[in-house]
């Protein structure tokens, strides 16, 4: 959900990509962007391309022929960062979990201290799951054995406490269109001191000029040295919607997300569904509850689709058909929203043959009110 | 100079990446698109960044290491294609001309055949001069010895005909804020099925999982397989811009570019400006008149931006003080913004020390009626 806002910030007339107009709105989103990720690093910035331009830019610049890449891997994106580390030359390592759990500090330490890799790459709020990962017992190891960190926060910013500089984190990416609720199109960064520092001493050349993070600094920091053509009016919606953030401030709009995620849990359990993750590894901004029995995820999709143009998503992958996977972020992580969702999954369950136990609206309802 | 219709279509609500919606409008780019590029390929589509990600996407799916590729250096984006040659590991050999002159169908020839590279890149209209080089020996040329053509259109699409088909060009980028009228995020590229081929037979996998065409052929081609998340609100600007295009029609557009450009000449020429590049070799969109001696550009560019609010560029590299860089394109290209130029140039010029030798306004104005 995009608020009318950012929609009309993005309609505005576009200016140059070297005015100074523009670079007060790029330092403006450095400033905002630092704060939603938690951190103070300087190279806080969006690259000009979507979500996966971003884990594009934090992997290549990083990783090169020959370097190790160590992933804690229990979902989707964490396969989607194997692969590009393998693109980029690396020696990929994996420590495999089932889809839906997580990495026990032990599990993930254990992992580090004998791969001694030089990057190692988590993700903080797994889509394809619900799962968020704890990483500050993964960045220790990783820096006590001189890696660096590179973890997904594309459903993580925004909706939930990414806490980059306390972690640890040295690369962290995300997109604009989840939990910021501004349209596709940029793919926001945030580089550490550390990672930098790497970066500098690098010897070889990055193999990317696009989304090489040594250059985007020059472009976006003091100098301004001409890099590309960077979307104006992508960055006038990033502003607008970072802008909104700020005025809701980040500790309102967190517990607005874990409130809603809860009620949202109440009613489903109410109805009898039974949720994928376990209560304390669950992410906010998305819901996976089990497909029951008797049901098939595509015949409820359709209903809500086709009956009230409520998108929800199926599971893929070794979850396809076993899970929902449904988003309530942004500005549409709303009490109206839950409660319609609730009401409209009852009949759409009922329709398929899966009377719900008891009430789902109801039971969110009372934790609303209690 | 976006259209108001531009960014109304922009600011439209977005629907998911992989909506049925969605893929109905990047059908219709590739339709309108081809028609701009002068193409039958059916790989014709925009990558998720701005220029730069078009040429990026372009070269590296071609280049890799150890491949040859050869260059027909006389401008700025020439060398930015070197730079990311190289850095793809290819073997990168230039034949230099001063920036502003052309590569003549012989010189292209004899440098192509050579050399036999495995790719052949060129600029038809070269931003940084306001040259346009013609493509069509360099094509033959590079077919000849089994080499792939890259041609850089990015001020060419939708100011002047491209024709790649006829010319013989491979793999085509462009823009979405030059000769479209869109504001930038997006690179149009169209890859001809010779292209293709060669990529379906690389046996080393693509550096690049963002820019990699096979994926993208994938996700825009009949399968809607998942790749990432496309910036919908820029195909939409995208779309209604090419729409636009469609509505003028291209031979009327290119008329119009072409006579707005003559008539700034004829203004520029009566004033006393010599144009630095040959009538023959100059492009529609972008002139570049020479400074005259006891000017300097900044100075009347200053003059410009700061009392009539308007931007023209100034030479660069070589160029640097030698020339003005004066963009007359897409919905901007007018006979009311060329005689407010011309007015506005003669006042500058004539406040900084040179009276013009007659008229601008009225040879343009004359040129108009003739």
């Amino acid at each position: 959900m995009v608020e009318p806002r950012v929609y009309a910030a993005m309609a505005q007339p576009i200016v140059g990509h070297l005015d100074p107009y523009f670079f007060q709105i790029s330092e403006e989103i450095r400033g905002l962007l630092a704060t939603a990720f938690g951190t103070s690093n300087q190279f806080t910035m969006a690259i000009s391309g979507t979500g996966s331009a971003g884990m594009e830019a934090c992997v290549s610049n990083f990783v090169e022929d020959g370097s190790k890449m160590a992933v804690l891997a229990n979902g989707f994106f964490c396969d989607r960062l194997s692969e590009l580390g393998r693109r980029q030359g690396a020696n990929v390592v994996r420590l495999e979990k089932p889809w839906g759990e997580v990495f026990s500090d032990g599990e993930a330490r254990d992992f580090i201290k004998r791969e001694k890799p030089n990057v190692v790459a988590y993700v903080m709020a797994e889509t394809s799951t619900g799962v968020k990962q704890p990483g500050k017992a993964i960045c220790e190891a990783a820096h006590e054995v001189g890696a660096l960190v590179v973890a997904d926060c594309v459903t993580a910013l925004g909706t939930m406490p990414c806490n980059i500089d306390e972690t640890g984190i040295d690369a962290a990416y995300s997109c604009t269109q989840k939990g910021l609720g501004a349209p596709p199109g940029l793919a926001p960064v945030s580089i550490s001191p550390r990672a930098l520092e790497t970066l500098r001493g690098r010897t070889t050349s990055h193999k990317s000029w696009y989304f090489d993070l040594k250059l985007l600094d020059e472009y976006y920091g003091s100098s301004h040295r001409y890099h590309h053509t960077a979307p104006i009016s992508m960055f006038y919606a990033l502003r607008e919607a970072l802008e909104i953030i700020r005025e809701e401030g980040l500790p309102a709009r967190f517990a607005r997300h874990e409130r809603n995620h809860k009620a949202f849990v109440a009613g489903l359990e109410a109805m009898g569904l039974r949720m994928f993750v376990a209560p304390e590894h669950r992410m906010w901004a998305l819901n996976t509850p089990c497909v029951p029995e008797g049901v098939t995820d595509l015949a409820i999709r359709k209903r809500l689709m086709e009956g009230d143009g409520i998108e929800i998503l199926g599971g893929f992958g070794p979850l396809a058909g076993k899970v929902f996977r449904i988003g309530i972020m942004g500005a549409g992580s709303r009490e109206e929203n839950v409660l319609l969702l609730l009401d409209r999954m009852e009949s759409a369950l009922r329709a398929e043959g899966f009377p719900p136990r008891s009430s789902g609206v109801e039971a969110a309802r009372a934790f609303y009110s209690a």
